[in-house]
């Protein structure tokens, strides 16, 4: 059995020997720069873990697994782009480094390597793994523009949000646990399993990602605290305070909002106090839980020996106990 | 043996009937609208044409062969944000139409689509495909990177000038006529001539295309006469003239293009006349004329009877004569 700092390493350790060419700088040393700023690399390492389900050796899990954190690092190029992010992980955000015709074009560049990557994996599953790399991939585009549409609109119903976080972030979750499952020839219905456990994971994750924004600890986040509340965006705690408040308090929470130039630190303390006031963190942790133990009820449904299990169910207690 | 006409023909059905999801209206609406503004599907019907040099029945070539359209497209639809162009095909183009964030994710999932539609290429053949296709979208990035770079700086010599050609729009027809050979059981050895007589091919392509920009027809051209003169561009004309234009004639030709808001019509009609003056159109249908020649002989030595290359040495005489 791994440690997650093993996996972590055995992914980061291939990403640094990757053979992604010289020539033109333009294009490749951007490729370069995401992904050495590092990133907790929990997609692959969740997909080696999906693997290491199955079989001791993981060997063949690890171009599928390194595939995925290459393509979620072109989505993060191209996001911060369309989200005019300027800091990422603590560092400049590429299309800030260099520029937004660089951004595009390393981050398309950045897509097909992934796919050139793909193609070290068993050749015998490489069909299974192009349709669910495909599906995927589709479906965090139409995630990332759900969450853009709905920059645009006041209000999104609960379902809304759980469609869109379920595109953007769960399914690559699932799809990492998906591939591991499939490369260690587990069973059709061992794989579903395995990709409904990514998939309640990655809700869980996301969830505690929105809670953290507005309730974690501002010396262990790392990022400032109240983000999400400066920009409006539509997060757990938003929509379910829009769904839950009166109408004079759900007023006050429009007229805050639409304050062209606020003073920070007010909004974010008037906001969380309607959020609190909605029971939106509460809700939050319970909705999180929810999803947390669906998932480790797939995850013992797979039907594995429980010390084979205990690895993803460490991680999965971690990620939704995590503070940053 | 098919003609021109019915081979694009064939393509466009199958382009109208892919099934493209239709929600969100957003991220897919841009991608069949792209599709549908048309185009002459000529990297298609070259991989058809190569199938065709083998066999009679060229159905398996169909599903790369489109692959390849869509792939084009993405990189229409991205190339137009990174040149500002407002203009593709006579219709807005799709960041003019939406916006640039829309263009960017609908291009995103358009070239992953375009992976989708591969894997309906016969099974066998997949793995041989993919490689052609990842080496080829690669090197098209660095063809347009290297295109990017060029803007900026002001003199680049003829063999930078042919790298970036080669890169940015031979590569991709090659790759075309690779991937017809390779689908119809061509021999290693056909399949390399097939390839290179795609990329002489696409060399002759482009700078025709150079060169009808400028001494185009006006009413055949369908664009307007002297784009690439007034944007400055790095085309087959500019760099042969400053490779061959006396000091003082470089020195006009420098300041016409440093005017920042020049007269339209007296700055191409100046530097048409720097080009006439160093010889650079004629040049360039010599230099044309070499490709094409150079793309037939690779075609003949493809061996296979004369009636079967009939199609392609129409396309091809076709490509370099044409006036539009």
């Amino acid at each position: 059995m791994y440690t997650f700092e093993q996996l972590s390493e055995k992914v980061n350790r291939i990403i640094g020997e990757l053979d992604i060419p010289d020539s033109p700088p333009e294009l490749y040393d951007p490729i370069r720069y995401i992904l050495s700023i590092g990133g907790k690399r929990v997609r692959p390492v969740l997909a080696l873990m999906a693997a290491n389900l199955f079989k001791d050796n993981i060997e063949d899990a690890l171009p599928p697994a390194v595939s995925i954190e290459l393509f979620h690092n072109f989505t993060l190029i191209h996001d911060d782009i369309m989200d005019h992010a300027s800091l990422r992980r603590n560092h400049p955000t590429v299309h800030t480094k260099w520029n937004t015709n660089i951004g595009i074009l390393s981050g398309d560049a950045l897509n097909i390597y992934a796919y050139g990557h793909l193609l070290k994996s068993r050749k015998d599953k490489l069909f299974r793994l192009l349709e669910i790399f495909n599906e995927t991939a589709l479906e965090v585009c139409e995630g990332q523009q759900l969450d853009m549409n709905y920059e645009h609109v006041r209000e999104i119903t609960m379902e809304q949000y759980l469609e869109m976080i379920r595109l953007k972030t769960a399914v690559l979750l699932a799809g990492a646990m998906k591939i591991g499952a499939l490369i260690a020839d587990a069973s059709e219905e061992q794989i579903l399993h395995a990709y409904n456990c990514g998939m309640n994971l990655g809700m869980a994750f996301q969830i505690q990602d929105d809670y953290l924004d507005t309730y974690g600890d501002v010396n262990l986040f790392g990022k400032t605290i109240g983000g999400d509340i400066l920009s409006n965006k539509k997060t757990f705690l938003l929509v379910h305070a829009m769904e839950h408040l009166s109408p004079e308090a759900k007023q006050q929470l429009f007229k805050e909002m639409d304050v062209e130039k606020p003073n920070k630190e007010h909004k974010i303390k008037t906001i969380r106090q309607l959020f609190d006031v909605a029971g939106s963190p509460g809700e939050a942790r319970r909705k999180m839980e929810q999803y947390y133990k669906a998932g480790m009820r797939e995850l013992k449904s797979i039907g594995v020996p429980p010390e084979r299990r205990i690895i993803i169910e460490d991680l999965a207690e971690k990620l939704v106990s995590r503070k940053n």
